[in-house]
């Protein structure tokens, strides 16, 4: 009978501890970011360096590497498909984790630590230089770290594949080069309008004075009804908005402005979209492959495409519109749906900073950030010289520089914590989230018109069954191409794009 | 040069990371009781099975008892009086987690968790029968746990020690039967002088209106006055009020009731005294017995001097009539200080429920507890005989009995979870409270002034000094001895009595 080895339920409970353990990570590095104490930081500190260091001799057992080498051994048909899912992520993992050194990993994360103060004060200071020599000894690590783990065709790759398995940045290459010969023309002529209206005094809608605690009972109201489950769930404060957990217990955080209603709103609708994906992760495989996401662009697919696609269209304003009049009758009186709309999709060309970017800017942050990433693992730019390509390609993409390093080359929290190769997956997934909103459409006839009357059930059916379902079985281009029947690209956000803002 | 052996610095390390993750089971206990989603008991279940699991495997190290060993064996002088404490309460530590086998651990885990539903359940149906046979288990287990661990005269001791080291049933024995002869003809008389009170129509004060932001607010105020430190701890809403954290992470819960303000006060309050307690252990030695409690009697004394000796008392409420007349200026029109004060000091004659009981009927509720607990493990009683033995008693020391047991035998938690033996720590820690209370008055000149004007540095400084930098290196009777210069007793707490409700 297939999976009765017992080598295999052996290695599920393996698998699940080290899930487990690592949840009790996750609580502790959102209750740090929710609810600590002020003067608590130092001991939050120890008691996450502790599980770090119990999760890591979990994912490392003698005993998990035993039934997974007793799994890999067994004879063919002893185990079905998922479970062979299952065991080829499973010895990825434990590779990963066997083939790092403690001592690598707990200096990766003193590192960080002490780059984070650094670089937060650099930024401070629009300093690049005190931040460069962290950044510096961040590389070196990730080179090391690429050497004993084995990578691709260059030490980038890893970097990359962290994140998102399969990944390459030759790969990213071609994609990213697509997308920039459609984007950056398109761009020149959105903002080129957007400049003509503003030189014609048209200003953008000011919203003022949204009470807070109605913000949150709208935010609650819009994110359950997209289809959030807040029976395994919360919503709470934080600075930078995020969301963490797993299983029945996911946490979505925003943050509230009287002054900036969409801010809340928009962000945690793009929380709830990651907070859905996991929660239509298969919760009784907890721990394997097949209740974990596809990788991190799949992740931004799910929260772009219910921030964007959704949550920005026409339908969906049909229907949040009233709600939102309802809520905030004062500060919205003589205002019209069409200047809420209008506000929603926002477009403010010559902006820097990447997390402050609308959904057409956005990706040539990104595009900058890959291409100086590459540069610096290829040894072809050095760190010194950075800021000075940032800048120039700044120049390139955006047509303006940034003011000084703190809106340049320090804005991005990312590098402080060695976190390389993750920027790609941010502008990936919004490809994917193009391609899956392109193809939801095809095949949910009306699907617009069910937003309108704030139905969001019929779509989030289909994304459970055909992405959340699936687990981590695919990377990124397997699941675009089962699900849309095409190959992940950039024509799709392409199209997107200028349908709604072209 | 003392300390500097290198087994002494391996044994607080390895006591401290026994520390530092359990403390992240305390994290995961005060977040199941503040924020967890509907569905995700079970989840959080998993982890706080496997975050017991793991303590218990650091508190069972080898390399633990290897370094206790070795300090034990170290020539005399290497190790000063400070060291000497933590290796001591170390080896007691030790032996009693070493002794343990595991899968009595985890019985009595799996036991308590069914055995809480069972009793919710029971109580709900004012059925003892139900619960019965799962406390019938709870006291085999305390047994087998007795036999395993060693204890002083009767194995009742070990569940009390278990709470309060040093303590025994036959010293509590003594205390409560000084307390018991002074405390029943004093309720006697009080409840008549109630009674009488009500019978001429004089009707309790009642509370209505109260705004739950402004108590919150109020609270608050309140509790960082005493001397909280909100630097390094909160305040939250929980079902039932705790206290939950260490050094500079500590978290206090209360409730609000509109019709009811001065119970999130008080228990506010109270839960401060506890916290105030912990934030005034010597952080340098966290994991040492140098910064642990003295024991629940200790810790008990300390909430209770804080919400009753102080709170309670006519000088506070010189201080805290006008702050709460400034909170809630409607509902306390027409209100006098009076009134107010009368309210704080209601006693309530004939009340079944311990839970709910004012501070002269508090101790016969404890009184009758550790009688039956007492009866229970010598065999004298048997548990199908509990019921009728807990009416009887009721009888004798309230004058009544409950009308059903669900506000009889089946009205506390604990015994679900087999904690045997604690009851008493509240009643000692009354008994310490008003010895501290009496030496305090003395020492202090002039103290109740200082809580008219809102000052309270001083009795908590004085505290601090006595009790709290002094961690665990006495119980609750060379502690009293030390800092009150008589035995620990029930005097002062009769006294204290009589002279505020006498």
């Amino acid at each position: 009978m297939a999976n009765e080895l017992a080598a295999y339920s052996e290695l599920r409970a393996r698998l699940k501890r080290v899930h487990v353990l690592g949840s009790v990570g996750g609580l502790l590095g959102w209750d740090e970011q929710v609810n600590l104490p002020p003067a608590a930081a130092a001991q939050r500190g120890e008691q996450m360096a502790l599980v770090a260091e119990l999760v890591h001799a979990e994912a490392t057992a003698p005993a998990l590497g035993a039934a997974l080498a007793a799994c890999e051994a067994a004879p063919a048909g002893a185990l079905d498909e998922e479970a062979s899912v299952v065991v080829a992520a499973a010895r990825r993992d434990f590779d990963r984790a066997t083939k790092l050194p403690a001592e690598l990993v707990s200096e990766k994360a003193r590192l960080s630590s002490e780059a984070y103060h650094a670089w937060a004060a650099a930024r401070a200071a629009r300093d690049f230089a005190a931040f460069a020599p962290y950044l510096e000894k961040h590389l070196a690590l990730a080179r090391r770290e690429a050497e004993l783990l084995g990578y691709g065709e260059r030490p980038y790759d890893l970097a990359i594949d962290r994140h998102d398995p399969g990944l390459t940045a030759a790969r990213i290459d071609t994609l990213f080069t697509e997308l920039r010969a459609g984007l950056v023309p398109l761009v020149r002529r959105i903002d080129a309008r957007a400049e003509a209206a503003r030189a014609r005094g048209e200003a953008p809608l000011a919203l003022k004075g949204f009470d807070i605690a109605a913000q949150r009972e709208l935010v609650r109201r819009v994110t359950e009804r997209i289809g959030f489950d807040y029976g395994r769930g919360r919503l709470d404060v934080s600075l930078h908005p995020f969301c963490e957990g797993s299983g029945d217990d996911l946490r979505l955080t925003t943050r509230f402005d009287a002054d900036n209603p969409l801010d809340a709103l928009y962000s945690s609708i793009h929380e709830a979209g990651h907070g859905m994906y996991e929660q239509g992760l298969p919760r009784e495989h907890a721990g394997t492959a097949l209740a974990q996401a596809a990788g991190m662009a799949a992740h931004e697919s799910q929260s772009r495409l219910w921030e964007n696609q959704v949550a920005r269209s026409r339908a969906f304003w049909r229907w949040l519109g009233p709600e939102l009049r309802a809520a905030f009758p004062g500060p919205l009186a003589g205002v019209s749906e069409e200047q809420l709309h209008a506000a929603a999709n926002a477009v403010e060309p010559g902006g820097m900073i990447r997390v402050d970017a609308d959904e057409v800017h956005y990706n040539l942050h990104i595009l900058l950030r890959f291409d100086l990433e590459k540069r610096l693992f290829a040894g072809a730019l050095r760190v010194a010289e950075l800021p000075a390509a940032w800048d120039a390609l700044c120049e390139e993409l955006f047509g303006r520089r940034p003011a000084h390093a703190g809106e340049g080359v320090l804005q991005d929290v990312h590098w402080s914590g060695g976190a390389f190769g993750y920027f790609p997956s941010y502008t990936l997934g919004n490809m994917m989230a193009a391609q899956l909103w392109a193809a939801a459409r095809a095949r949910l006839a009306g699907i617009e018109e069910n937003f309108s009357r704030g139905e969001f059930g019929r779509l989030l059916g289909w994304l459970r069954a055909e992405v959340h379902a699936r687990g981590r079985r695919e990377d990124a281009f397997a699941l675009t191409r089962r699900v849309t029947g095409e190959d992940l690209g950039a024509k799709a956000l392409l199209a997107y794009l200028e349908e709604r803002y072209g």
